[in-house]
């Protein structure tokens, strides 16, 4: 339904992914080949953590219900800030209303979450997952969109002790109420969390047919493979990013994530492990 | 927290009212002398049902996060219809975003809903109350204002059946929840109701101490006080308002509602009764 | 560029060719098959003439700059007005900001003008075209579109005594300046231009190779060829459009407006002649 | 017609100003105690040189038309921006649409720009003010307000070579052009002028009653005056601002700058010195 990256590494300028790679994620907006939609201009936003922020700084935001590809803002503001952990976010709305309180990334304390993809149904059952969310977390939901009911959801289930299993759990509840609702297969999508210090990617539907994902190979390895790339020397060694889709066509760049796994950045290295294997 | 106005009689240019008389609600955006904010700029909204419409049709709506005095779009559009009952509203946000999902008024099926004032500790209460309105409706609250929870937990409690009595329940309702979350006072306000043929009108606070409210006069009374007012002729003899504030100030032309009432206008009629009136 | 329709017939709800046909404007904004661009996502516009109005009447508004496909009030007002004359227009920005004054239709007291295509080497030749409007309009320019420009410069050359005249001195203006700045093909583009009775549309570049434009045939006509659609039966016997691209698949219904032509829309008749023919 | 205000110093925190204190900007939105308006809320813009910049480094921007009370980028942004040498603006719109293009401040290369007031009879002058300015320049205007054109023709009267008698020139031009079309008092307003490393601010009107202008006392002599100001401490000892109106209530922190004046930030320096004085 959108399109998405999630940035780690050496302090950037926010532009040099966003606005001026090949197939950037504003790019992206006006035409996204891998997307389910090939249109994602129905809302933008970007939620940065500080450079030389101490832990548990919360992040800042941009969110914009213009199209990404005319925003003016977007490209003075992405120029003029450079941060080491950012998401952003391309959105084709599939039903909410295009309001910034719809626009992707959300942020809880020092967390951010955004996601693409949808829960089937969320009209059967969007009431008992809001009622699932704890008391304490109900009154901050700010918009309308699934996303956002699955990000609390997480944030109940115990998304900051442990983001696996809180991600784990909270789509484990969306199964069960999508199930008891007569919802075949309630999840659908890729999602991206951060503590400000590390970022965890989920990919998994319960269809087993889930949106696509990808991260870069390690910064050194894609400057080596391509010496004579001048845009790539840009990039410091820690520099990693998971994306909906190639921000490039480099042959080697970007790897698929697997289906049902958790990608993980950690200080420059990736990783990742299976998760929710064993989806039907 | 807001101003609204609401006509109902021969069909008139809805700028007549919004834009053209001398305290209109587009001035008051700016400058409400009678409202507990000065200023309501964040937001605007008219819902009409169309001239000639067959009882049961639905209202249109314009609603526009733009400040009212200079929305380009309001002064086109309420120039070129013309309806014989329509409802205005102006908002000054106390909490919930600015959106156009949050602008008044609200539309169920054939009817209309606007609001002024507020649900007291509304986040100490939005679970609850949501959880009171029916299943069927959960889903369609489009915005997260507390006046849109208040107009579907009435239609929950009967307000297409009995509006008077769906709307006592809901405010009851609010009142129980309220009180079981330690709020003092927890309904103020005042609020219009149609069904596209008559328009209810109330004005009720948990303390006793509501924002204000007026009817217009009967036209032909008006219009025999005031023969060299020319702007005056334009109106019919079934011309009608219900306004937060007087729309002039020419003496005797508009006469507060009382306290714990609902004002009804029925055909080019007015007349009040008694609302939840043993509000301590 | 964009992409627009121009109507004349019996009073119809807008929605009719806006929304609800099967290549409507609004389908186009997201995927226009014969356009230069494939997303007109940069604002929308429709003005139209009252219903019942006299002569001279100038026409009603409503300019957004949200895209099409997700702006509500859109729907809304669509779904409200019937006009026996209406435009309609989206763009996709080639330069100037994205702004309700850079929406097309353009309006002077009862005529409308609207552009898809552009002036090229606008930026060399903006100011001489602005010096060439006339001192007394040049304060009406509101945004900062060519388009603006070329619509101040035919009523300056006598757009209002006769429509094809002062349409082909304005191109001729166009191309004068443009070469005496080095531009080899100044005009490009499809202009439709209404007084309230009459409709001319015109197709013409200096190049030869004009923006593609289709009239319907004869509703009569239509309805014969295709009884069993029944959408068709809500249009009266006067209905045509001119549009960038036929607004459905049905084989016949629409049929290419020549180069170098105006094309004239006049009590439910079509004709066309050429149109400044002696292009190099 | 708004009010602005313009910081050297330190680097700080946007919001510091613009948002935090008692008569912030945003506060002067809402309610400007010595505005000619009342409410400012037809747009909002910060433009900012970066931290650690060299010289001519262009300033970045943000613009919004949303007014600045409610707007979320608007705190999230100014939080998140720490600069040296900021500019921010608070509009009521006297004419002008409200677009982003026409909020101020203004750039060009690495000049800033932003005035309070109107050039009168605009209507009456646009055209040969226009012409006025160089060829060069004209396609650059990218709104529609008197102030943009004032920053153009400035700098067609070489603002970048000597700000003060690029600014005299200016004005003077607007006089002549004025008085030509019989516009009694031609000018009226304060300016801002930035180069990323001075700030020249200037008071004048043709009639010799001019909005108001302040100025802060130096940093040091604050805090000795008012020790347990927790807030003062926050600020460097170069910290300076020029305003519409102050900041606060602090008695002496803010000194009117007179009449015909240009008032000059250099390196943590106050001065003034007489401009135009001989106005008539």
């Amino acid at each position: 339904m959108c399109r998405w990256l999630a940035y780690s590494g050496e302090p950037i300028q926010l532009s040099k992914l966003i606005l001026d790679t090949q197939n950037s994620l504003v790019a992206q907006s006006l035409n996204s080949p891998l997307g389910a939609e090939t249109v994602n201009g129905d809302g933008f936003g970007v939620g940065w953590y500080p450079k030389d922020a101490v832990d548990g700084t919360p992040p800042a935001f941009f969110h914009s219900i213009e199209p990404a590809w005319h925003d003016e803002n977007l490209r003075e503001i992405t120029h003029a800030i450079e941060s080491p952990l950012f998401f952003a976010h391309v959105r084709a709305a599939a039903g909410p209303p295009i309001q910034q309180t719809n626009c992707h990334p959300f942020r809880h304390e020092n967390w951010l979450f955004m996601h693409n993809g949808s829960l089937a149904g969320m009209n059967l059952v969007r009431r008992d997952l809001a009622l699932a969310v704890a008391p304490e977390f109900y009154p901050l939901i700010r918009g309308t969109t699934d996303s956002e009911v699955l990000f609390y959801l997480a944030l109940t289930l115990g998304l900051r002790d442990d983001p696996v299993a809180g991600m784990a759990a909270a789509i484990r509840k969306v199964e069960e109420v999508g199930h008891a609702h007569g919802v075949e297969f309630p999840m659908q999508g890729t999602v991206a969390v951060s503590d400000g210090a590390m970022v965890w990617a989920f990919r998994y539907s319960s269809q087993g047919r889930t949106r696509t994902l990808f991260h870069s190979i390690a910064m050194a390895t894609l400057q080596e493979m391509y010496p004579e790339q001048a845009r790539l020397r840009g990039f410091g060694k820690n520099a990693r990013v998971i994306v909906s889709e190639p921000l490039s066509d480099l042959p080697g760049a970007f790897v698929e994530v697997p289906e049902a796994t958790v990608a993980i950045l950690e200080q420059g290295q990736y990783r990742h492990e299976p998760f929710l294997a064993n989806a039907e």
